[in-house]
């Protein structure tokens, strides 16, 4: 346990690892438990016949054969798919159920000798987190050519524990620096895209419905925002000379939350750093991320204007605190915009694979709705090029991104058909 | 640069090295740098003449002998002192000048060949800064009996780019664990103890005086906070359910400024550390510090429990904007309190040295007033079991625990002065 535990990482270890309902997942992106994910998904796949593609970015895409299928993976396959990352203490069904229901829907087809139209297939996408490298749906992006190459390689860690690497050095140094090119061009094709995962939100379950059935994602973006103060003592700094930049800190994450809150979005500050990191020094600097969301692209934009307008005003009122030495108490604040994602909706054509296979399940409309999804996924950039929709089960609570996450047993069955049907629905359109 | 210092260290290294006024000093105590200046400490007082003594707590006394004088440190000497230690970037003034100003001293002795009545000493005090060990003025407060040696051998870093060590260990791998009881009644004794020290405030700066005259120190208690809330998705997870434990400690952060302000005193957190510490996780746990300050007693308990009932106000509402769903919600908040100082009177007689030489040196009494420290200081435990005072001298723009802070020399001379001749004062009573 090295010191700096006490300031990087309060954790409280609450987690009691024998009781699966709380024992959680951390398997950051590219991280040694990831390989092992990683190689068992090839071993798995490529022994229940398939064949396995790493691309430059680390995405693996498992290949099933159809009737009309070449060797080189170049034939469109219609794709089950999610990632096997998660949070540093995160669930256990965030993104792994996905693709477990991929690898399940495979021994499906082979049981029951099942020969599809064309080929096939489950995809683990690299870093959909975004929690350690901070570009979420980073491999699918990647893909979607919307995140270039040498972005994503160059990407350093940000996890506070984790060691000094880039993307590139970590996909190297766990062998999943693929040669085929992560794109959607001249990389491996996607026919179409469908994504089984948690609804990492209560409205399932408090409707007490089986599946949601995903028409698009709502629109995020990522902030550094780095605010400067000045380094003053604690005992001797009276407030009118403090430029104390966590205070300022402070004032900006409950301004910020009220903004977020009275126009209809979400904003939420998970990681926040601060120097010089001493009892008895006022903060001369401060460092957070912040993590906006709103299901209209217009009206995020709207609550990131609202919000520079609040940097100002702090910055501001920070001076006039002065009491004539204004020059000793500026704040400053600069946000970098680090990623974003605009609203997306899904093809109805998909949408209406994923309904029909729900309808035949459940017999009844009552058992599912139609919904927006408040998390990114893989599928917002595989929907960039080919139809793509996504399935949603019940999540305990709604609550994800936390170690106790979990789905009942009967409702990741229920998904994982949702799954199977609507590829096979697609395959044969 | 460990990939960490994204997080941890946000510094923007603004520092221009080769600009003495802003160069600053990063000497934390029992570090490697801390060890040098404790050398150079050592060897440079022996060449002066002085027998040295370290303590179990790694204090180094550097004794002049008198006319009456023993051999074994046994005879109560009148000390100068301070500390070596500095913040993690802190300035070159706070604590050093008092230790350059008692060896300037006894360079002054040699060369016009005084000799003192009882012996005259310069102590460097062990860890007084508490940035790195979170107790400050540990060392002088062991010596003075109201630390224990076992709890402060005991205190690990909570510094984030230190390593795991113990302040045992630490004094151990330097050299410095000393063999002498750290101690007022069996180990080195003092007769009676001057502090040299830059203001760290405006008001000797202001008033355009040169000396300060300080009859006591202000009382402050430290306490770590640890704020619990429940990890969650940051874009699936509505305010109504969530325990953010950050946006819940930015609260408790503007709170507790206002009361501290509403009551006269200081509040300050200058650390925070965030769990999971991922940007789009709700934040579950916040670990925090908090330093308090009154020049009362009285006042500052008042403060500690106005800021406990904040602590109470905090939880309930979070509990209330849960909508139904209480037990989700819960946020809980604990103070454990590191450190107390009571607020100190220095002894008159040591007072009235001071003011005395500061008048024969300065003529008239409109060039310095009397005044009481924000800061704490070694002599807070010294005055404890012996004749105490201090010598203040400006501070530009009050600014102190900064690589700026900063003192003219021709301030220092004249501080410089008055210590010794409180020193020479004191030793003729
Ligand atoms: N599904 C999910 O948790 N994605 C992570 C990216 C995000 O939405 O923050
Ligand atoms: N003089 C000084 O900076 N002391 C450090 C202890 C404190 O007052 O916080």
């Amino acid at each position: 346990i090295h010191s700096t535990a006490k300031w990087t990482e309060p954790k409280s270890s609450p987690s009691i690892k024998e009781d699966i309902r709380t024992a959680g997942l951390s398997r950051l992106t590219l991280g040694k438990e990831d390989r092992q994910a990683r190689d068992w998904f090839v071993q798995t796949t490529e022994s229940l016949g398939c064949k396995t593609y790493v691309d430059q970015i680390g995405n693996i895409f498992a290949i099933r054969p159809g009737l009309n299928s070449d060797d080189n993976g170049r034939v469109p396959a219609t794709f089950a798919g999610s990632h096997l990352d998660s949070q540093p203490s995160g669930g256990r069904f965030d993104g792994v159920l996905g693709v477990a229901a991929g690898v399940e829907m495979l021994r499906v087809l082979n049981d029951n000798w099942i020969e599809t139209e064309g080929p096939v297939g489950v995809v683990n996408w690299t870093n959909e987190e975004g929690a350690k490298y901070p570009i979420s749906m980073m491999g699918s992006g990647v893909w979607a050519g919307r995140v270039s190459l040498e972005d994503a390689w160059n990407l350093k860690s940000v996890h506070p524990v984790s060691e000094v690497t880039t993307v590139k050095q970590e996909l190297e140094s766990i062998g999943y620096l693929g040669s085929i090119p992560a794109s959607h061009k001249n990389g491996v094709r996607i026919g179409a895209h469908f994504e089984l995962h948690l609804e990492q939100g209560p409205k399932l379950e408090v409707a007490r419905q089986a599946i949601g059935v995903v028409e698009g994602v709502q629109a995020y973006k990522w902030f550094t925002v780095t605010i400067k103060g000045r380094e003053s003592h604690a005992g001797t700094t009276d407030f009118a000379n403090r430029a104390d930049a966590l205070y300022s800190a402070a004032t900006f994450i409950t301004m910020v939350r009220e903004v977020a809150r009275s126009l209809g979005g979400l904003a939420s500050v998970g990681m926040l750093a601060v120097s010089p990191s001493s009892v008895n020094t006022v903060p001369g600097e401060v460092r957070l991320s912040l993590d906006i969301r709103h299901p209209s692209d217009k009206a995020l934009n709207e609550m990131l204007k609202t919000i520079q307008g609040i940097c100002r005003q702090i910055e501001s009122n920070a001076e006039n605190t002065s009491g004539g030495r204004t020059h000793l108490t500026r704040i400053t604040i600069d946000m970098k915009e680090d990623f974003a994602s605009n609203a997306v909706k899904f093809s109805p054509e998909a949408i209406r694979c994923v309904e029909q296979s729900a309808t035949d399940l459940l017999g009844e409309a009552t058992k599912f709705q139609r919904m927006t999804s408040g998390a990114g996924h893989d599928s917002v950039c595989t929907s960039m090029h080919c139809p793509t929709a996504m399935i949603f089960i019940p999540c305990k609570d709604g609550i994800s991104h936390n170690p106790s996450e979990w789905c009942e047993k009967e409702d990741c069955a229920i998904g994982a058909n949702v799954l199977l049907h609507s590829v096979l629905r697609m395959d044969r359109l």
